[in-house]
C-alpha cells in the first residue's frame, strides 16, 4: 500500500481533451461540474498541487485571502465538509464565520434569500452553503454578488467532493481516459455520485453504476442520454470486474423507511463492498468513499481500513482542493 | 433609488447641539444611548466613516485590536447582530470567542455574574452580551473590568442597532433637526425602538410612534415625560403624513398569544407598511427595519425590497458602526 | 487577601525531587500526570511563567503556533475549559476549529477513531478532547499522529486542570513538600481530584480526601497503595485542621439520583465548605474550586467569593498553563 500512498500524480495528457494552454479562470461560483471544461478541471488540479505544497510547510499559511470573509452557511449538519472549508480558508488567512441552521435566526423563519442578502451586506466575500433543497445555490448565485460555493444541495450536486475524489484518483492513475470507475450504492439520493458522474464523464472515464433499480435516478438508465459513458449494472460481482476505481457511497440509514430498500441487512448482503468482491477488480484498484463510513454496511471494515482504501487521503486532498477553489474564486487565477 | 444609495452623508451642523470640538471618548461600556451626548454620537459617526473606508479596501483588515479578545455572550439566538460584531472584531484583528446559552455550561445553571467573572479571568477585553432580562448588561458592567457592550437586553435597549439606524438616516438626510421620524409596530416590546427614541430625540428629531395602544409602553404617552418630542398616533395613515423616515419594527409572532393583539391578520391589516400607505410620506422618505423581516406582516414585500428600503444598507453600516464602537472602547479615541 | 493575590511564586527547591537541570520535554501527548516527573511539572510551570508575561502585554499574542491547527473535540458541554484552550491557542496564533458532539456528524453515529482519523487527515496538529469515557484519549493517542490533549475523560483524568491548580497553589506557597492539601467532595466521580492526587503526591504534598465513603473511589482507601501520601478523613471538621490548601469539588447535582447521596441537603450540611469550617485550617490557607461553582451547595457563597478563594485566579492561570502545554507540545521546549 505504501506504493499507492507515495505514487505521484502523473501528467494527464491522455484526458478526453488535450490541455494545450492554461485556461483563464472564468467561474464566479462553484455550483456543479457540468459547466467545467476538462482544461478547467486540470487547472483546479494544478492549483491544488500548489496548495499541497503550502500545507506541507512547517507554517501552513499564506496571506492570499487576508482581509476576505468566508461564511459557511449549513442547513444540514456536517463535520468534515464544513471543517475542510474552514481550515482551507484559514490557511489562506481569510476570516471565517460559521452559521448553522440550528444556531441562528434561521429558526425565526427567515427565508434563504434574506439570509444571503444579509450575509452579503455584512461583507461576506464567499458563501459556502449546504442546503437540503436541490438548486438552492443557483438561486443564491442569482441574488448576491458574493461568490457561492455549493457544499451540497439536496440530491443534486456536491462539486467540491467530486473534485477532491477526482484529484485523489488522478494521484494514483495515469489518466482518466478509459479508466473503469464503478460507483456503488444509493445513486438516486447521492449528490456525490451525480457530481462525480459529470466530472468523470467529461474527463473520458467509463462509469458503471451499481445499485438496486429502486435507487437508480431517472434518466441515467437510458443509453441515449447525456451520459453515454455511463453503464448500469445492478449485480455488484459483475460491476466490479476489471474496475480501476471503486467509489462506495454512504447509505443514508433513514432511507430504509422510504420503501426503496427491503432492509439494511438485505442491502448489506447484496451491495456491501467486501474483500472477496474487491478481488474481482484490477490488482491496483483503489477504493474511495465520501465518508463518514457506515462500517460493515456499505463497505466492510477490512476494505475501509485496508491497503486499497484512500478514504483519509480524500479528506486531506479535500482541504487542498478547497484552498485551490477559494484561491481561484478570489482572483488568484488571474495572476 | 440609486440616488438614495449613493447619496453621501452631509455635515450635521444643524443638530440639536452644535458640535464645536471633537469630544473625548469617556465611555467604558455601551449600555444605552441615554448617557450619550449629541457630540459623542457625532464622534461615533465620524469614526464609522473611517471604518467604512477600511471596509472598502481590498484587504479590509487593520491591526487596531490585535491581541485583544472579544467574547460574544448571547442568551438569545441571533444571526445578524452576533455575526456583525464577529466580523467587526475580526476586521480590527481581535480574537473572537462566541458563547451561546445553548452550547455552553450556561446549561449547568451557572449564574450570569459567575460566567462574566470567568470570561474576565480568561482574559476577555470586551464582552458583547445579549440577555433576555432588561438591565443585565448594567449588572455586568458593575462586576467586571472588561468593557460591556449591550447587544440587546430584554425590552430595554439595543444601542448599537440604534446607532446604525441613526448613521443610516444621517447618510441620507441633511440633519436630524426637525426630521419627522415615524416608528411603527410593537413599541412596547422593542428595545430597538426604545434606544432609537433616546438617540433620535437627543439629536432633535420629531418622533411619532404608531401602534395599537396595547403595544405602547407605559410613560411614553404622557406629554410631560422625558420624551417631549415623541407623539403617539395610532392611525398609520395619519402617522405617515410627511414622514421623512419610517422605521418598521419586527413583530414577534409569538406575541399573538399574549392577548395584546387580536390576530396577526388584523395587525397586518391595520399596521402593515404598504406602498399605498408609504405614498403618504415625503417623496424622499426612507424605510428602515432592524431585520429579520416578516415579509407581508409588518411590511409588504414590495416596500421591503423597494427603492426606499435601506434594510441591507443598515446591515452594512452595522459592521462599520460596531467597528467604530470597539475601536473607541479599546482606546482608539485617545490617539 | 491582597497579600495572597500579589504573592509571587517562590522557588521550589524543596520539592520532592530536586530540579537539577531543565529536563528535555519528551511528551507527545498530555493524557494524565502519572507519567510526569516533578522536573517536568516544574518545566511546565516555568513555561507558564513566560506565558503569563505574554498575556500581560498590551498585545497578548505571539506567533509560536502560527500555521498550526488546533481542534477542540468536546463530547461533553464546557465553557471554561474549551474557551481556555481556544484563547490559549489564539494567543499563540494557532488556527482553531471547535467541534462539539451536538453540532457535528458525531450525531450520525460516526465512531471516535473515524472522527480522529478525519481530523488528522484534515491537518489537525493538536486535538484537545473531552470524552465521557475514561481512557478515550489513550485510544486516540494510539491511532493518530496528532498531539492529543486530554481535557477530561469520564471519571479518569483532567491533567490540564490539575496543572493549573498546582500552578495556582505554587504561586502562593513556598513548596509542595509536606503541604497539607485537603480535597473535599465527590472524589469517586472526579477526574479533577484524580489528576490532582497524581500530581500533588509526586511533588511531595500530604493529601487528605474528605467525602462520604460512598463517594470514595476504590483502591484509594488502602494504606499500601500507590498513593501512600493520601489519607481518608470523612469528617470535614477533622479534615480541615491545619490544612494549607483546600480544593472543593463541584457536586454533580444529577448524582443524587444515583443512590450514593441521601440528599443534596444532607450533603450540604455535612460537606459544604463554610467560613466556620474554613477557620479550622491554617490562617493563610487558600481555597480552590475547578468551577463552575454550585454556590451554597459544596461551597458557601461567602467562601467562594471571599478573600481566600482563588477561583478566578485558577481560570486566569488556566489559559497560561494551556499556552505552556501547547507550546511545549509544538516543540517549543526544544529551542
Amino acid at each position: 500500500m505504501k506504493a499507492i500512498q507515495q505514487e505521484n500524480r502523473t501528467t494527464t495528457e491522455g484526458t478526453a481533451e488535450a490541455v494545450t494552454a492554461k485556461p483563464k479562470w472564468r467561474h464566479k461560483h462553484i455550483l456543479d461540474l457540468d459547466d467545467f471544461s476538462p482544461a478547467e478541471i486540470e487547472l483546479v488540479f494544478q492549483t491544488t498541487d500548489a496548495m499541497h505544497e503550502i500545507l506541507s510547510r512547517p507554517i501552513k499559511k499564506v496571506p492570499a485571502l487576508r482581509g476576505k470573509t468566508l461564511v459557511t452557511l449549513f442547513y444540514e449538519p456536517s463535520t468534515r465538509t464544513r471543517s475542510s472549508f474552514d481550515l482551507a480558508a484559514k490557511s489562506l488567512s481569510a476570516d471565517v464565520i460559521n452559521l448553522s441552521a440550528s444556531a441562528s435566526s434561521v429558526k425565526k423563519g427567515e427565508c434563504l434569500i434574506d439570509t444571503l442578502e444579509t450575509l452579503e451586506a455584512l461583507g461576506a466575500d464567499i458563501i459556502v452553503m449546504r442546503h437540503p433543497s436541490s438548486g438552492a445555490p443557483y438561486v443564491a448565485a442569482k441574488h448576491v454578488k458574493a461568490h457561492i460555493v455549493n457544499a451540497g444541495d439536496g440530491w443534486h450536486a456536491h462539486p467540491t467532493q467530486a473534485l477532491l475524489d477526482m484529484y485523489t484518483i488522478q494521484g494514483h492513475k495515469n489518466s482518466f481516459k478509459d479508466l473503469r470507475i464503478t460507483i456503488i450504492g444509493d445513486i438516486k439520493h447521492s449528490r456525490v455520485a451525480r457530481s462525480n458522474i459529470w466530472g468523470l464523464a467529461k474527463m473520458g472515464a467509463n462509469i458503471t453504476l451499481c445499485c438496486p433499480f429502486t435507487l437508480l435516478p431517472m434518466g441515467l438508465d437510458k443509453p441515449e442520454g447525456q451520459f453515454q459513458e455511463v453503464k448500469i449494472e445492478p449485480d455488484i460481482d459483475k460491476a466490479l470486474i476489471d474496475a480501476d476505481v471503486i467509489i462506495a457511497l454512504r447509505l443514508q440509514l433513514e432511507r430504509q423507511q422510504s420503501g426503496l430498500l427491503p432492509s439494511i441487512r438485505e442491502y448489506t448482503n447484496l451491495y456491501q463492498l467486501t474483500e472477496e468482491r474487491l478481488a474481482k477488480s484490477k490488482a491496483d484498484a483503489i477504493v474511495l468513499h465520501p465518508g463518514p463510513v457506515n462500517e460493515d454496511i456499505e463497505i466492510s471494515s477490512a476494505v475501509a481500513r485496508g491497503p486499497r482504501s484512500l478514504i483519509n487521503q480524500q479528506v486531506t486532498n479535500g482541504v487542498a482542493v478547497r484552498m485551490a477553489l477559494l484561491y481561484l474564486l478570489a482572483g488568484g487565477g488571474q495572476q
